[in-house]
């Protein structure tokens, strides 16, 4: 590969458009992109649309690696999709496929990214994120960092790529 | 199927025979082979593999569900092996495979089969695990259930089935 | 692992009980039972479950390894049930289990499965397959063997344990 | 996403580069790249990277989908990386990808990606595939379509779009 930076953004789909993690999710697909660098997530609803609108508007790569057997189920703000087939183990290639992970909010899925982060050594970035509603929870986790912004959650993985 | 029970036992690897983490693994397979439920977990060492002694020399049966493509990678006391080929991803298939889980001890694989098992619905016992290095951590947490002893964990267990 | 041998049977979805495909696969699960043998397979309906009945019902042992996330859509034959989790994926999981690979019927599935299990190395003894319907065509490809009743699939398969 | 199309090109990993299947693949990899198709594969050597080669350096995106934990594993003449951690299950990741799959060789994990294809419902064109060492093979087969030539081949893709 052409040396392309790949960061992997991962959260929950359930939540609204406009709530905070919607947002800072869009704030960090900006963000990614005006860096220059190619986000990947599981192309849904919630976080993963929210990143990817933030990415594709600015003008950047955003790959969706959606569960089913096809592209269709795929957000409208992917620029590329990859239909795995393999339902929620499709996680593990999310963060496979990023240098670094940036994990917005809390749900069961966003905790098994991060438990498969950290098992293949992916330096992750919590904002919002499990690690929030009790900000000690990870704090002594190695490898994992907490940010309070979009901006110093981008800034965090950059550095680590 | 014949209505047969299963319990899934999630654990790391790493931890060495004789552990604390270890010694609960046996005890928790021994019960559940007690109890007539079969154990099912990943096959490999640490955990796993005291969880599988215990099931195994207590008369009971013990899956184990291992990442590479060869049966040969299981440990000694599996009465039966998948190979899945699929790597870390086959903590899912654990977990799926579990009317209700059983998470001891905290390594990364750990914690996302904690958020798999949530995420599809499984009920979950942490027994010294995520939860227990802070006892606060997950309480909150629907579905996770803190037990403080092996015997605790499988009446938690059976109690979900 | 014990040293228990397994061997997984591998066919279509679709075939109805009282067919050619459905008997040859009854046949060939009470033969691998009576011989001591494991059998796996993908744990659904047609040959796998006409499979795992001829299996279990002389007393043997027939693990069903179904695509979901639930053990209930397995076939009320099947001894243990893994489930997966990752759709059609789980075809590798079936035939990386066995140490050699009966091929009984020519779904599409089949096709796949024929090709992981040579992929990784396992043999194939193709029973009424994909090698059938026109005999000639798999004969020059290696590690592929043709055999004419479920005897002499289970021998062929035995022989390459 | 943005009405995309994408093709997958299937085909061996150890054809040598300049070898027929080679030049055939990157030719296959240009026309598609000349039509405004994202060409998607599994991102390794033999004919996946001489497709990937010939999309590249036509100016055209090419998605590797390769098995391992790491983009790293990929040939230089992706555009785009997917780390899957899923071995050869990935075969299911790839034809799912494509609206179309175009086959080109035999290897073994080429026809496990033909079985899949077919048994999700996408069309399939062989190119000095299976089906064409014995060309008779697999001509009943609904859903299979011989091409004789990478032009062919990519038209009859282009039209199942």
């Amino acid at each position: 590969m052409s040396g392309q930076r790949q960061v992997a953004v991962v959260g929950g789909a359930k939540c609204e458009p406009g709530s905070e993690a919607a947002v800072l999710a869009e704030e960090v697909g900006r963000r990614l992109a005006d860096a220059g660098v190619t986000l990947v997530c599981g192309g849904l609803t919630g976080v993963m649309e929210a990143a990817c609108r933030g990415a594709s508007e600015a003008g950047g790569v955003a790959i969706g690696i959606v569960p089913g057997n096809s592209v269709a189920e795929a957000n409208p703000f992917c620029t590329h999709v990859v239909a795995t087939g393999i339902g929620h183990a499709r996680n593990l290639a999310v963060v496979s496929s990023g240098d670094a992970v940036i994990a917005i909010g809390g749900e069961w899925g966003t905790l098994s990214e991060i438990g498969f982060a950290r098992a293949i050594g992916r330096p992750v970035i919590a904002l919002q994120s499990w690690a929030l509603s009790g900000r000690e929870r990870m704090e002594g986790a190695p490898g994992i960092v907490l940010a309070e912004s979009a901006r110093e959650a981008v800034e965090r993985a950059l550095e680590a790529l």
